[in-house]
């Protein structure tokens, strides 16, 4: 076949006719064509008929900027992990920007530079779901290392799609974290003409010299506008939509704070809590099991098994926090049994409740089916924690605290849940 | 222990003294008090000290209305499952009312009289979450029956845990249904103050008898205060809060209509489909077992195992239809055999991608490990169904076209997604 990465070609298939420029593709059987929509089309090899090469690649020389420090400004330094707001493609050349000096990130995005000094370490390129908790762990050292070296912030370029995993791993890890450290993505990538990389890099680096925040924090955009980006808290958010911008919402909380990124007002929406004054210190994930189970009508008892090998699980309950456990027909029976097997995994590990709801609190008091799980030992009652956030502390706790994770899961160690005030049940 | 069930106790625990209603309890080992507050509060009975009976229940004779059909008035039939809805209590009395008879339900609430002609009938008295397949067919057969009659329209009570499932549920089930069916709950019971029961249900009523909507919808608060309920769309809804009375929220939809409770004024926001010209038709859930998994950061191929035996599984993977497929490094080598474990399944059965995020749409095609899934035969690419309405599509197809499953699945049989509309991605 003809053509190599960042050719400008043109592809017929059997129905189709094609232009664009030639993409790495991670497969043997398939080409990847950058489309002049901007848009990625991956291609079967079987189906191509004939790949005529338009405009051969040449590369471009990026002029870079020199990175002058000055020394009224305050230090930022940018821990690169991948993701979208990474895929940074010169549309005349094809070619992709596979690492981040921190020259480059000026020139991709020159303004950053006038507001601060910038630094910029590659952690891992990789896209965020197939982040794992070793990841975590080189983040927080990394983390460590530039507040040894006394940064005023930390951002974390990151992809979206785990990216709430990620910043309430940290919160937990990063124990008397006294600086700023903001996990940054975009939905779009940067060599598309509404990639919103930019306004959250500049909006995150506004609030770190702005702001004298300190903890985990995500900056995506508050709305579908390029106009505010808001600062959520890394243990109380969620992406809550696949592709839009605004993807990012606080759950059963506030937005920390707005960025308007015309006017560059920093507004915090949220007190500003003490700093430690004790230093940081990293609790590390271990190698730990643990699973999560979503509830469902139909459900099976056996899918729970495996989980008898585990250190721990979080069921996703429906409602307050049920599970189907009770037989009540014929048409029931099998409820019985997932009751059998959760009392089995209980018998064997902390086994936690969280809301499929997303938002809200879990109360397995109110309806006799939660008192039942309660009885049997399932904790979390009172939670208003999402099952993400759950899942991350189970596994930092028994990582840390093997022996007291049922006590404390339900102490608010790092502001993971709010107390609850009154019976709003009622 | 002294004490029946409606008895105005005083309990002494080794901790604590309380007063209420004996309440029937579902365990031997504990009793359950409904405290002068409205709540429900279970105590084992090996932490009771004492009981004492201030005052022994006394069943008190509701004078019931009599039923009187008028000929002016349409016809609506409520078809009763259990439920928050239904769990209303006397205070004076602490009984429960246990079956719902149509006297019964115009004593609870009389305006409904005023209305229509109110039939009633008892299909379960059960919590929504033990809800399995073969109750959508009993609920099912209930409404042909009625339809049968020639009702106007059917109001199915029903708890709010898996409300969304079950009208997804009968969305399918029910082939060219020209009533309105309206699935209500109550997120508070209806012997609370608070209540949300009579206004869902008097709406929902409303609803039936001033418009010309047919199919499955939802009916229930559109926000927090008590003045307007929602007609949501049966196939796009979801419970998104585990105690607000506006948990249900339309997904990638719009509401179907809105119902003013105060000036009774009923508003529709979509445009009504044509009616079919032919008879409704049951196409029943059949015994079929599907899974449903959900992607998280650290996850191990070994859960996946037993879907081996299912007939179908659904992924709700992250971002635009992740999962944690990819081997980028010595951390990631699970990574490789969760794939392996998925191409596994995909071989035997069908294998459907949902989104994690809730909202928005998947698309497997932007970044390569989407392109991997959809390579090797995960279907489902382009939905914008919900995680649950994909997970009870799949199985309703399994049952009634096993063979045409992969075809149908992305086919917009009752309007469980919207087409696509340019390329909202780039």
């Amino acid at each position: 076949m003809e053509g190599k990465v960042g050719d400008r070609v043109f592809v017929e298939t059997k129905d189709k006719k094609m232009e664009g420029i030639l993409m790495p593709s991670n497969k043997d059987d398939s080409i990847v064509l950058k489309l002049d929509s901007g848009y990625n089309l991956g291609v079967l090899k079987k189906k191509v008929k004939s790949v005529k090469v338009l405009k051969n690649f040449k590369e471009k020389k990026v002029k870079l900027k020199e990175h002058k420090p000055s020394k009224n400004k305050k230090k930022v330094c940018i821990l690169h992990t991948g993701g979208t707001i990474a895929s940074k493609v010169d549309y005349e050349t094809g070619g992709v920007v596979a690492k981040f000096k921190p020259e480059e990130i000026l020139s991709m995005f020159p303004e950053l530079e006038k507001l601060a000094n910038v630094d910029s370490k590659l952690v891992r390129n990789m896209v965020s779901e197939d982040m794992r908790f070793e990841h975590y762990n080189l983040l927080a050292k990394a983390v460590e290392k530039e507040v040894k070296k006394g940064v005023d912030g930390i951002i974390i370029t990151h992809g979206t799609d785990t990216m709430h995993y990620t910043s309430a791993a940290l919160s937990f890890v990063l124990e008397n974290l006294n600086v700023p450290v903001l996990l940054v993505g975009a939905q779009r990538s940067s060599d598309r003409g509404s990639s919103d990389a930019a306004m959250n890099l500049i909006c995150a680096v506004e609030f770190i010299v702005n702001s004298k925040f300190h903890g985990v924090g995500i900056c995506m955009h508050k709305n579908a506008d390029d106009d505010v980006c808001w600062i959520l808290p890394g243990l109380k958010s969620r992406k809550l939509h696949s592709s839009r911008r605004d993807a990012f919402k606080p759950i059963n909380a506030k937005a920390i704070a707005e960025i308007n990124y015309k006017t560059r007002s920093v507004k915090m929406l949220e007190k500003e809590k003490e700093k430690s004054n004790e230093k940081l210190k990293l609790k590390l994930f271990k190698e730990v099991k643990v699973g999560i189970v979503k509830a469902y009508p139909n459900m099976f008892a056996d899918q729970l098994k495996v989980f008898e090998k585990y250190n721990g699980l979080v069921l996703i309950g429906t409602g307050l926090g049920h599970m189907p456990i009770t037989e009540i027909d014929d048409f029931t029976k099998e409820n019985k049994k997932i009751l059998d097997q959760i009392k089995k995994l209980v018998g064997k590990m902390p086994v936690v409740m969280s809301p499929q709801t997303i938002f809200g609190r879990i109360d397995m008091n109110v309806y006799s089916p939660g008192r039942t799980l309660l009885d049997i030992g399932v904790i979390g009652n009172l939670s208003d924690m999402t099952p993400e956030t759950s899942y991350i502390k189970l596994a930092w706790l028994l990582s840390n605290y093997p022996k007291e994770v049922k006590e404390m899961y339900m102490e608010n160690l790092r502001g993971e849940f709010n107390e609850r005030i009154g019976e709003e049940f009622l």
